[in-house]
């Protein structure tokens, strides 16, 4: 039987659930395969031994040892972030293997310099885990839909912060709150920023836009906004629109130009983005042919990115064995067919909002506000005015109709310039369901 | 570039959405593979021309004259049914020909004898478009969850079914009315046995299965019932109960035997599968190491099946040009390691049940009901009991504890039998969530 082996660099929490996954699962992938996909080496700076069930693997603290190893065929990068993630990732590629990562943050900034050096190389770079964990979503795009022109991808893809944003919808408490349990509880990192300001959540989607338009896009193109603003009471008032907030990215290909977003969306009911809880992620694409595709399950997770990494550890398995690599290109595009883009200033974004309104309880409040809106061409779908019991500033909290990014701009600073305006105006902007 | 030549027999929706697929979708096949997918022949006997765009396409009303064209490299079946697909698909594959189909039917019932002749001539069987329309089911099970066992299997696989239920639960109207307007509408077929009695959910199912656990079943091993007996009181029951009532396949693996079947079943609305309206279909899978993974989308559909088609076509030109044909098993395991499981016979399943007894209103009846079903060993978790301002029979509704199938069975036929009871007893399992 043929015999892959296989490196892992990284051997925290996602490296050591792969090392689990190749082993309860050998004899799975062999049957299916007929391929044995061996663990042979580890690289780790921060421990001194493995544990006991991998007593057949040599652990080192040297990586470049292990991608310079002869009898390694695929090397598989797992500890995160740039440096020295790239200069592992591309020493590899420059020794002949073929490389699995799971760094979307790398991909999705250094991927041009990564993928080219692959394709010239002739090494196959996967990196199924890179967006929705254990969700099948780039072997989907690359693959299943394949005959398709994508025209929009939306999705949840951050667990972190729809895990936070549920528990704010379920339980009613304030963020900072939530994000302090999710801590504690190991659901949400030391430092949360690339989870909860939708830096994460850009990452994925330039990767998947790369692929779906066959463009180049980092995540430094994608205007990204957080969930760190959003408050119980915004989440309360979308409950009356018959809406909850998601923290989605949302892109549309316009075919001479492409949209691309990341930030806190309100998502009607009816919606099943809507209905995506907890840390679960959903990736939902419209395909010219196919129509709409959702795919859910859980977007990170030891055993859940374990899952996919051996998925593609299997896939160039196979294609070592079959002589095919290269059979499908890394980025579902031939190189040369992947180009420049131009992508739609936010400014031009059109779509409807969500505006919560900080202002002294005076008379002619919102006959000023509404003339503001009038003037910039802004006319409002519905108002909610509440807050009127307490003393101090009440919420005028208003849907609009489709109006544009930048008339809503030059409205909200001279709403917020007002005397009586006493906070920063909230903004959300409104899923459209076509 | 390298040039694959395909065949199409049967020109009927999915055929002609296959042709427009490929010609729509022939420069984005081109600039994904390097390959040209080009459709050179259509055999169909209802026809006399092709539509003006497909000029270059010779049509033939011998489908034999397709298959042993030497040109021709993948021979596409669409003509569902058993006969004489049966022998077009044997006959292609027996000339050396790669087959595509989207026909459960023959598939489930007839797979053993193609997977089995594919193998042994060493040509390949494409089937995404069998289950869950353009959804990548298939591909996602074979190789995007390659490294799980899967444990559970459920969903809603027959869009016309779950069309029809949706409508009946959203406009309260009943089963045999919303069937004639959807065949009127072209939503439903004039026969629409198999669609409305679960039998085509059962070929999905047994498609699934084989995959999913390597084995081999037909849809024959299948428990199946229809949803032509619910009414629309069933459905209003089940939403004070907080359930959706959906047509599901469900199928546990319990390791040395495994759970198979389809029926109506009351889902409760927290569950994802519950928000699964009109003609969509849903397939969720449990793996050992993904946990829950669901994927949506249209489940039929002239242009959706033809997505779903094309890339099974674009799969098999990229082996056949990187010369790897048979890189990944047609039915996920490598054909000696698919064997005979155990099928749980269906009186030992254990679950919830939603009854609705239909008796006359006589003092001491829910009494002896009550007595009946405990005498059977089954607990009721709480009962609703309408219909109390009309003359005539009432509706006693009731919810289970977990209860077997054939103790179900034992009361049912006993309650049914008393002189007070007007009509047979409506039984629905309900969903149970781990």
């Amino acid at each position: 039987m043929k015999e892959i082996r296989v490196g892992i660099i990284g051997f925290g929490t996602v490296g050591s659930g792969l090392a689990e996954v190749l082993l309860e699962q050998q004899q799975r992938l062999e049957k299916r395969s007929g391929i044995s996909v061996r663990l042979s080496k580890v690289a780790d700076i921060h421990i001194s031994e493995l544990p006991p069930q991998f007593a057949g693997v040599t652990l080192t603290k040297d990586a470049a040892e292990l991608i310079n190893d002869p009898d390694i065929d695929i090397v598989v990068e797992l500890i995160g972030g740039i440096e020295p993630a790239k200069t592992f990732v591309m020493d590899a590629i420059a020794s002949g293997k073929h490389v699995v990562t799971a760094n979307k943050a790398l991909l999705s900034q250094e991927g041009q310099d990564i993928f080219s050096a692959a394709s010239k190389k002739g090494v196959e770079v996967g990196f199924e885990a890179s967006v929705g964990g254990g969700i099948p979503v780039i072997k989907s795009l690359k693959e299943g839909l394949v005959a398709n022109k994508i025209l929009a991808i939306m999705g949840i893809m951050n667990g972190t912060a729809n895990y936070i944003l549920t528990r704010m919808t379920d339980e009613g408490i304030p963020f900072a709150e939530v994000l302090k349990d999710a801590q504690e509880q190991g659901f949400a990192e030391a430092d949360p920023t690339y989870d909860i300001e939708g830096i994460d959540t850009a990452h994925k989607l330039a990767i998947l836009m790369t692929m779906a338009y066959g463009m180049n896009i980092t995540h430094n193109d994608i205007a990204t906004e957080g969930i760190s603003q959003i408050k119980p009471v915004d989440i309360e008032f979308a409950r009356e629109f018959g809406c909850r907030i998601k923290l989605l990215a949302i892109s549309h290909n316009h075919g001479d130009h492409v949209e691309a977003r990341v930030h806190p969306t309100m998502v009607p009911d009816s919606h099943l983005l809507a209905k995506i809880d907890g840390a679960f992620n959903a990736i939902h694409f419209t395909g010219d042919m196919v129509g709409n595709v959702l795919l859910y399950g859980l977007g990170a997770g030891k055993m859940a990115t374990g899952s996919a990494v051996a998925a593609d550890i299997l896939d160039i398995a196979r294609d070592i064995r079959s002589g095919s690599v290269g059979r499908v290109p890394s980025l579902s595009y031939l190189p040369e067919y992947i180009g420049e883009r131009k992508i739609t200033p936010m400014s031009e974004l059109a779509c409807a909002y969500y505006f919560r309104i900080t202002a002294n309880d005076e008379p002619g409040v919102l006959s000023t506000i509404a003339g503001i809106l009038s003037r910039n061409g802004i006319s409002i779908e519905s108002v909610i005015q509440k807050g009127r019991k307490e003393l101090g500033p009440v919420s005028v909290v208003m849907r609009t109709h489709t109006a544009t990014e930048s008339s809503v701009s030059a409205a909200l600073s001279e709403i917020d310039a007002l005397d009586v305006v006493a906070a920063p105006t909230i903004k959300i902007r409104m899923l459209e369901i076509e």
